[in-house]
């Protein structure tokens, strides 16, 4: 088979060049159709979306057709023509197919029927090619390359701080241990305790919780550093709030007053999410009517209003006042709970919501 | 004193707008003039350049000024002048100073004379604020940022592969064990071993060595990915190949011969030395004049020529034909060292060299 420059489906589907020869490469998600005409429709994860390919079975190997199965890997050339169907702009007439690769359908689990998320847990490695998983994948692409580019822009240094570290930051949470020590033989000190000395860097390491500290350094030499890397905590809890691995940004400034601090965090946010709005629809769509139909509304309120900014005060006032019922109770002096938060962004003022003046005794960790 | 938005020297350097009135604020490089007059090198890490204040002391606080000492942090409203002296465009003639912080002349450790890499490695908090590691930051700030941007233009995704992994990759090298368990009461089975199940992941885990595994997942299901992440190798060594934690950029892609593999390897390194040229001007030429005379020019070379690829085994052929005396003899079928391949880049080539069709035996880990 004579070798063409690939084009990416996402780029296809945006072709108006009807007639030209054109090759694709990707991943079969179902074929259908009758002894005279195959539809595939291929998908190579550049775009949520899959392109048809029309086979004239005459023209065809029946051999090769037989393994262009659901999970099938194939390389097509043919030609960009208008196409016929609904849905979709343009699709591809098959001059030459080879199949790369096969995928039983006995044992291919990624069938056309939806998955629960709970499954696809356990396929990790197909699940990219999912339209959930690939959607998620390309919108934190997005949001990773948009968090670069707003700090970039604006000045800002990345700063890759320690992941191994002697440090605890501000005792944030419970650390890993990282060790090089063969724990089946630890060697012990003449007292008996495990000697860290021994270790690979000479004492006892964990896996940061927080770049904040070595943050705060950089800032206090290059102005506005960022951090943006993994960050973990061994805590053994199923809460929202934190995972054992996560990616934490940090942005660590200097000479910002706490109004400086909050612009910052609102201008970041909504340009994130504008960002998403513009150069992740196809995937936003998806998400919106399967996962959450309010998604798209809600993330474009979020870019055209402002933050509400109040004192931790006057929401303790306000939640006081709304009679509402909390399995934590209310006083001036408690942290609040994420179910006072989320009465507060989701009954009371519908936004996004900055408390501050907090009590400094409740805020001596992060 | 009031308030005026704050002005970034780098931005004020490159200014035309004489006369304006502006704030600054930053970290004292440099004092000295005369009883009559001041002159102050200021520093913010936005470039590796200062501005020059010009403080006319008649009209200042005697007491203020003793503390803008090398270190102090001040913030200084003035008038942007054009520059009396060389080597700078403008400077600003300062009309009000506040000290925001004072460094101790006889204890801050950064003085005008320069330091060796060595002692600002004991005083790691403080050496971002030295041009050295000022400029290296900015560097690998810029370097970072271009990553993304080549790779976000070119339609690759970018991956989080996981840090915390029970996978060793391809068996790339001593890993760092990663756990929650209680060291001085590791649990047991009952044939005495540890009892990892009874640890975080309910299993043994470590820092990756490589996302490399679950790039390749990325890729069957995205087409193109790339990583950008820490890593890891708990090996005592202090060659230049490996330090214990390191970011590493792996892309990942489906559908590529090894001629687009070199093709993406070439221009992605091309496209970052242009960018580092274009873009961290200033802080290469002070590496270039500090530490590596031939940085530029050589920079500049790998941005103009074609890198050399050829074989394994012409490779060889060559370096036995070379006469050289080599600490490792060479032969067909020995892994290459360093010193075989600097021998190749330097000495016959002079220009990057890309190797292909070694002998599979030797390329079994990564």
């Amino acid at each position: 088979m004579e070798t063409m420059k690939r084009t990416k489906i996402r780029e296809l589907l945006a072709s108006k060049e009807i007639g030209k020869e054109v090759n694709v490469k990707g991943w079969v998600r179902t074929k259908r159709g009758n002894k005279n005409v195959a539809f595939i429709a291929l998908n190579d994860g550049s775009t949520i979306h899959s392109i048809q390919i029309v086979i004239d079975v005459a023209g065809f190997n029946p051999d090769d057709l037989k393994l262009v199965t659901t999970g099938a890997c194939i390389n097509v050339n043919g030609i960009l023509v208008e196409s016929q169907g609904s849905g979709q702009a343009v699709e591809i007439q098959a001059t030459t197919l080879e199949v790369y690769g096969t995928a039983d359908a006995d044992t291919y689990p990624l069938q056309k029927k939806g998955h629960t998320l709970e499954f696809l847990r356990e396929i990790a490695h197909l699940r990219p090619r999912t339209n959930t998983f690939g959607a998620v994948l390309r919108v934190r692409h997005n949001m990773a390359y948009a968090i670069h580019k707003y700090f970039n822009d604006r000045g800002f240094f990345y700063l890759h701080t320690p992941i191994i570290t002697g440090s605890d930051a501000e005792g944030a949470g419970a650390m890993f241990k990282v060790t090089a020590l063969d724990l089946d033989n630890l060697p012990r000190t003449e007292e008996g305790a495990i000697n860290y000395k021994e270790d690979f860097f000479g004492k006892s390491t964990n896996l940061t919780v927080s770049g904040q500290l070595e943050g705060e350094l950089g800032a206090m030499a290059l102005s506005e550093i960022y951090t943006f890397g993994p960050t973990f905590r061994a805590e053994n809890s199923n809460t929202p709030r934190h995972l054992a691995e996560f990616w934490m940004i940090e942005p660590e400034v200097a000479f910002y007053d706490i109004k400086d601090n909050m612009d910052l965090a609102e201008d970041f946010i909504k340009y994130l999410v504008k960002y998403a709005l513009e150069n992740c629809k196809d995937d936003l769509e998806f998400l919106n009517k399967m996962y959450d139909n309010e998604l798209i509304e809600r993330l474009t309120f979020v870019t055209n209003n402002a933050f509400k900014r109040l004192t931790y005060t006057e929401a303790v006032e306000i939640l006081l006042a709304s009679g509402q019922k909390f399995e934590f109770p209310v006083a001036w002096g408690i942290d609040l709970q994420s179910e006072h938060e989320r009465y507060l962004v989701e009954k009371v003022f519908n936004c996004p919501v900055i408390l501050t003046d907090y009590p400094k005794e409740i805020k001596h960790s992060i």
